[in-house]
């Protein structure tokens, strides 16, 4: 409760040493792929819900001739298990996904979140994973009522109104996901329900997907097997299929797709960048360090690659980097939607 | 944002199939294991502070005479790669612990919060983890001002009023960690500091600790080794020592100590529960299945068992069965106090 121990991070990434440099780059997936996917693995239970308010939600905006952009955000999980209780996860607070979601509302666009459950969310992040514990911006008024202190009002005001306004004009749908599994089939839901609408769909993948899993075969109905020997325990996983290709082949093959590159040496971002690009085929990469992330991000498209940095003052004054990010991919969005339609798509 | 998609929860556990039934018990820990495990690894580097922190926090309410609980909480990772990005975590949103310990608060103990951070706290978890957002308690006054709901009002200002009492007078220091080593070096170090006021301290331990980690010599710098033939991973996990015994014999023998056994199947509930105190030979294991653990307990002792369970009406009102657990837990503590007074400690 002192603020003393708020100085003390348990979860923060050593920025040194945080990325795996050596694993291979995976193929993209194949159809093959995909169909083994998706038939060995079931899907989850509440996705015909999801189906139907994704459904009207892109109904009502196609309607509007809205933009609109699905947005996903903080890390998937591999479960151990046949629960979660035990899991392999990928760290993200989804600092980047929420961020940048409210600023694609800011901007006209109708956001579809695709969020792991419990990370950050547009507006909410705010007030969420801080050192400041909700009842840290109450007081009690002299007449007993609990009062927003005065010093927080301004601020949250302006928080409060984007965030009613957005509720009230049914721009933000909130979908959530934890495992792997919930991701890549709502996922594939989605881009499907987004095809219809075309080049008027943008896709801003900022999720941190596992790169391993445990076939549902292999998945033990109560437990993980401790090796005879000595009570170990090994954990035998497979990578998961890169089912980004399958997204920009087929899936969703019209809209304009950003997807994200997280490194800790500069020297290689852009050509992994660049990697990626080729494997996949697709628009625009994301590049960005651990270390400045926050700061400073790189756009790798087929023929250039150009950095968008805050300023010193910028920094100073807590400018959001995803302010500077999200205008520029919006005209890059709408230069794409232009091309798509001289063509004829 | 509409509240529909607040009815799916994507990170539920399935109640059916979630402990893992067939991992052999392992045994206690002995001294050589201790100082193997406390040897190897590296304290987290900010341990000295929390060091300074809990030792002013104790001295301070020694000197008052108040009882002193250390209540654990939350899950711990074990991470795969020297940074935190890929771990394997043990689920575990921290209710029971952030109850409790508003229930320790308000029967006169100072508390010593050593929780996951990013799990739920005492008072604000009120306000947390819930399909609510932070700001659908809010409201824009007439005026511009932004004002906690009329309908939210009346609780918010008892859940304030605690808060508050809870600050103002030092009663609770909040202690984070994330790993399975950060958890363990904390809680050694608690446990001697806390060893100071001998019986009036209490060790109420409701975090879910991981049973394997990886040990820091096999930690590759950069990364989590894929197996050459198909990119396949393979995680090879040793046992976690099973510390318990040591907090009991050697870095707080005075103390009671009460530790949580989860379970699914009631049928050897209080078998096991019975078994974990033979093997530490602490004073009280309390068993809770999954599925019931919100409803009801049961109170293992040497040579008794009780369940402790909510009414169907207190099911009804919403009454937290911490509300019931923590006052017998109390109990018990005072005629631990009483008993070792009588033998002079």
């Amino acid at each position: 409760m002192s603020s003393d121990h708020h100085r003390v991070h348990t979860s923060v990434p050593d920025t040194t040493a945080a990325i795996d440099r050596s694993l291979p780059e995976f193929p993209a997936a194949k159809p093959i792929d995909e169909d083994n996917y998706f038939r060995l693995h079931k899907p989850p239970q509440y996705l015909s819900q999801i189906s139907r308010d994704v459904a009207d939600f892109i109904n009502f905006h196609h309607q509007a001739r809205r933009k609109i952009v699905l947005v996903t955000s903080g890390g998937t999980t591999v479960p151990l298990e046949n629960n979660t209780v035990r899991f392999i996860d990928n760290f993200s607070a989804g600092t980047r996904g929420a961020t940048s979601a409210e600023y694609f509302l800011e901007n006209g666009y109708a956001v579809v979140f695709l969020h792991r459950e419990f990370s950050l969310l547009p507006y909410s992040r705010h007030y969420s994973h801080t050192t400041n514990c909700f009842l840290d911006y109450m007081t009690e008024s002299q007449n007993g009522k609990v009062e927003v202190n005065a010093e927080f009002q301004k601020e949250m005001l302006v928080v409060l109104r984007k965030y009613r306004h957005a509720q009230k004009n049914n721009l933000l749908l909130l979908v959530p996901f934890t495992t792997v599994h919930q991701y890549l089939f709502t996922l594939k839901l989605i881009a499907q329900e987004l095809s219809v609408i075309g080049s008027d769909a943008l896709f801003f993948l900022a999720a941190a997907v596992s790169d391993f899993f445990l076939p549902s075969s292999r998945v033990p109905e109560h437990k993980i097997q401790s090796q005879e020997s000595g009570g170990k325990l090994v954990v035998d996983l497979e990578p998961v299929p890169k089912f980004l290709s399958r997204l920009v082949d087929s899936w969703a093959p019209i809209s304009m797709i950003v997807s994200f590159k997280l490194e800790t040496d500069n020297s290689i971002l852009i050509k992994k960048s660049k990697g990626a690009l080729e494997r996949y085929n697709h628009q625009l990469v994301i590049g960005n360090l651990l270390q400045s992330r926050k700061r400073e991000v790189v756009f790798v498209t087929k023929d250039s690659d150009r950095w968008v940095k805050l300023t010193s003052d910028q920094i100073e004054a807590n400018v959001d980097i995803e302010s500077l990010i999200v205008p520029e991919v919006i005209k890059l969005h709408a230069s794409s939607i232009e091309e798509k339609r001289k063509v004829g798509l």
